[in-house]
């Protein structure tokens, strides 16, 4: 285990009354002129748009809808700029990581005087933020309760992350009921990005972490038990419930004290989200099994067969054959929630394979990953894998 | 699961390396007016009282020593005087569960104007506290991350808990190798107690709370594979560092999200160490066997079977013979810690037993616990089962 800090000071309100708690949170924060960033049309369907509306009747509200799948900067900037137009008190994203990444950089945009890419690409950084309120209406991305950040730039689709406390929300919402009418393909994308969140904290090389070890094969359990019954049964709230509870965990960075994780999947993805705009959690679905089988026989295989035979009930002795058989049985889940596992199973083909892998290493130092360290060759065979 | 809130803001600097963020953290309080609270003087032999003084060579401290097991009113009062008459900025809390306690009553007392008691019979509340640091040397009560404080009132032994935000201190510094000096009988009472925090959330009569019964469940299986290694091993930085981390967690209310735990193993021991000034977790683990024994034909037999299964390795199939199975396997592994799982293993025989039976069960309502709501007679059998 190595040396450690940890704070999470979000508050969670979680349950069938979960959004009671709004006018209250807002009377604590006085605020009164709120900006409400969401996506498309679906929580005015849903409803939650009325129930949040209601609960904020006493203030004035500004809306930013229009947030999309790998939320662009441009949007944020509009954010920002509404935010400083109307002296806006409080931000509060409704929906999943792209509202809540798209508020979190609206409302630390609002604190700098710069422009907002800035504090996405490093060149400059702020040391305050409007305070931010979430309502999730979609369990995946761990926003909600996380120190991290994802935006776009429009013009060249490059994806940049940005961790720091000013990211974590003041308060989250999560009512379980609101994620019943989520289609099935989304439900199974966020519980792919909810288990591929525990999955690159899991797999490090630093020995001696077996309690977050057990912990986060505790939560991949219950995430994997209960993925089956809310694809059957759309409003179990239980089954929702655990998976909405596991989901927020899965990102607040309690998992990933004493360890360094990999991220290497996310790398990744972020670069075929990027060029074709497949949903994170789909991308995550391919990218994690090819990436599973390329480190096997690199020294992966006693972290991986610990996993298989912990998570997924693989009873191989030896570690290569128990590591093996739990890529498969993965899969085979993966793919039991509707989802592809192979890039055909979205029409991708091999042409942006070398593009890709050029991208995935531009950064610190040409590499990416830590559990094993990949460079742009490593990453062009891991794509080819996943073909 | 049932509805809930959460939020723990304690921040943690875990490791070898942890001491080092105490002056920044007194930099960031901008306090440079300290009291001081410890126990007896092994801080002094062990060296951690130097490495703080040294931290705090910037700042005034003064000193309130001679903090004793179950920690008294009286000192904390003496705290509070302190606190007034110099000003203090910063309560820092050097020790185990009763250092911390103290140091919380103080830091609470001295922003409440009133008898400090009165916090704790809930005669009065107060709204502002004096921010509380902690460094811990003893992992065992979970107190450097929790929101409870236990105090004994010196005239009749009358212990009172209270849980508030207040209580959650600003940051806690943990180094395992604090805990490598400590007496075998200490550290073996400290991973009762660790596991008796989660076994009475475990326990609990609401439904669908997989996600954090399999968090404990991981929890509780690394304490237990840990604590024979750091028996045999004092010095394992390692398995020292798993049940110190586990220990601080155990009792920071995220395993009891979603659920009400029962309590009543706690009610009946501080009964027993009021009495008998028995340490607390050596009469947890005399006063939880007996409590099991007496719930298992009540209903209690489907949980502890699924326990004694997924935490102790039992394979029986029907619940009550696992079960029973569980207890003595529970039972066997304290014992193999060096500790006594019967009053008579501390000299304790039954005259006492309608004198606690009745203490147990003289506030809110007659009862205790909630997994098996207990009335006197029901505390009376449970301690003559553990006589």
């Amino acid at each position: 285990m190595i040396d450690f800090t940890f704070q999470n000071p979000t508050r969670i309100h979680f349950g069938r009354g979960a959004m009671n708690h709004l006018e209250s949170e807002c009377r604590a924060l006085g605020a009164t002129r709120v900006l409400l960033v969401y996506g498309g049309g679906s929580i005015k369907r849903t409803g939650v748009y009325d129930q949040v509306m209601e609960r904020l009747s006493g203030a004035q509200v500004w809306e930013l809808g229009g947030v999309q799948p790998n939320p662009r900067l441009s949007l944020a900037q509009r954010g920002v700029a509404l935010c400083r137009e109307h002296d806006v008190e409080l931000v509060l994203a409704v929906g999943g990581g792209s509202a809540i990444d798209t508020g979190k950089a609206i409302a630390n945009g609002a604190c700098y005087d710069g422009p907002l890419w800035d504090l996405f690409d490093g060149a400059a950084t702020n040391t305050r933020t409007l305070p931010l309120g979430t309502v999730v209406t979609l369990p995946a991305a761990g926003s909600e309760m996380s120190n991290s950040c994802v935006l776009t730039r429009d013009e060249d689709l490059c994806k940049r992350g940005r961790n720091t406390p000013l990211n974590f929300p003041v308060f989250s919402i999560l009512n379980p009921e609101f994620t019943f009418t989520l289609p099935p393909f989304q439900t199974a994308c966020g519980v792919v990005d909810i288990m591929a969140h525990m999955m690159e904290r899991y797999f490090t090389r630093v020995s001696h972490v077996e309690l977050t070890d057990r912990l986060m094969e505790a939560a991949l359990v219950t995430v994997m038990r209960n993925a089956p019954l809310v694809m059957q049964t759309p409003d179990d709230y239980d089954a929702r419930a655990e998976i909405m509870w596991a989901g927020c965990l899965a990102h607040n960075t309690l998992y990933q004290t004493g360890r360094v994780g990999d991220w290497a999947s996310h790398k990744l993805e972020h670069e075929l989200s990027a060029l074709y705009d497949i949903a994170h959690g789909a991308g995550l679905a391919v990218v994690f099994p090819a990436w599973m089988r390329y480190v096997l026989p690199r020294g992966g295989a006693p972290k991986l067969a610990q996993f298989a035979r912990r998570v997924l009930g693989v009873t191989q002795e030896d570690d290569e054959s128990a590591a093996r058989e739990g890529v498969e049985r993965l899969e085979a889940f993966w793919q039991s929630l509707g989802l592809g596992t192979r890039l055909k199973d979205y029409g991708i083909d091999g042409r942006n394979v070398e593009r890709m892998a050029k991208r995935c290493t531009a950064m610190v130092g040409g590499t990416a990953g830590a559990f094993v360290v990949l460079d742009e060759a490593a990453c062009r065979e891991i794509y080819r894998l996943a073909l």
